[in-house]
């Protein structure tokens, strides 16, 4: 079962065991809201400009990403956990 | 009888045995909001951009989307519950 | 009388027997709120764009319209109770 | 003593007894904000657009208009109580 | 000393004896907000559309302006008290 | 150490002297908010407009400005106390 | 592990040592929110314009900087604390 997002959003799978990983990204332990790991599954096909044109998406299917812990509409898609969210949502790119 | 939304707006009928459908979309059972399958009725003629253009739709008649639960406005027409949102309030389109 | 709406408002006459028409809209007797049917009796030139042009209104006089519940203004012309509204307030066409 | 609006507002006339007038508009008595009747004695310039142009006002010296009843700022001009307000907060021209 | 107000400020001097000009402008004693009289004594260049052009200013120093009681930022200037608004306070202008 | 404020923000030093200068600016005592003087130490590039493009600054190193006395960021630069603030919290230049 | 910033994101590595270097930048000991000194180690590809386009980012990797002591999202990216923060909360560029 395929699931393209709409306008600007992202369908993101999230990685959950990366934040233990040594030697790479770990998830301080503060008061703060914390970002997460993630994966790109999916993405729309961009907003729209002023003049009602597109923009292009800055992230593509597969690209690993930082994200903030609370973003995101939580969905199971073939029994698997899901995240919806706009591309704004995203912090940056891990590489 | 006919019902055209109007600007942005979409008509939607609501799927709700999707909800148990095995190996397909599950809606999980948490407390945050869930997002309801549906089915795309009728499409207003798009909003118009800022210099009064019209913005096209990316949704038509037939598509099924995943939309946040408490989207929309209720309505029943020939008989039928369907809700009246905007197409922004669709989270992405499933195949 | 004529009352001529300004911008992009419509004078609406509520359609209150069309709640009980049977094989057409009925409003359902929920907690939500509750879109309402009504006639369009006269339409504003519509609103400006940034670049200060019109936009085309989407609704005419005689089109019979869904909107929500407690849009508008009320008003009470040549006897008759109306509603003066926007055109974002209306949800869509009936036909 | 001549008093000239600046960009979108307008000097408008309460017209107190049209509140009475048989067989034209009459307010309603109910507790939602009930609009008055009045005439534009004087209007602004226009406001700008996203460009910097003048938009063109809708009313003109002479209208007789609906506004909301709470609306504008109450001035004593000549020993005549006035009321200055945007040309938003007017809801229709009556003929 | 010489003052130019920033943008699309104007320098104003109350005109506090007007309020009791017989035939003029008077204040009404009410609870509402009460406008005053006022001189333009400076301009600023004027504001920026969004293309970064000026916009010029619609009042030039000695219009006589109404302008809301409690608008603009009181200062003292070579012993004299006067106030910076922006031109948006200004209702209109008195001639 | 030189420091160049970001965009449309400037970098003023406080004249607090000023307050006391005869025949010059003199801050009223009232409970209202007390503009400052200042001097332009640094300015920004200029934000951008709608197009990307840079909006030149109206003010300049070495202007003597007026600006809200709560306007500003404090910061200590080479042990003298400045104050980072955004063109649009200046009031106007004394000349 | 290398991370780019998305849109109009910097990241940025705290320099809590400079807070104690004499005849530098000394912040000062107050009850006002105090702006911080950091580094950039990374700039996203930047914001875009209401056309679409993007917007060049005024600040690149290496640049020491000033920001707000609030502003950003805490992450460790191996083994370091680093910040993220949009270029708006930047206050501007130390030399």
């Amino acid at each position: 079962m395929a699931f393209t997002p709409l306008h600007d959003r992202v369908l993101v799978r999230r990685l959950e065991g990366e934040e233990k990983t040594a030697g790479g990204l770990i998830i301080p332990d503060s008061a703060k809201e914390k970002p997460s790991e993630g994966e790109i599954v999916a993405v729309g096909a961009g907003a729209r400009d002023d003049d009602g044109d597109r923009i292009a998406m800055d992230v593509k299917a597969g690209d690993k990403i930082l994200f903030g812990k609370w973003s995101g509409t939580e969905i199971k898609l073939d029994g698997e956990d899901l995240l919806i969210m706009k591309e704004s949502d995203i912090l940056g790119i891990i590489a």
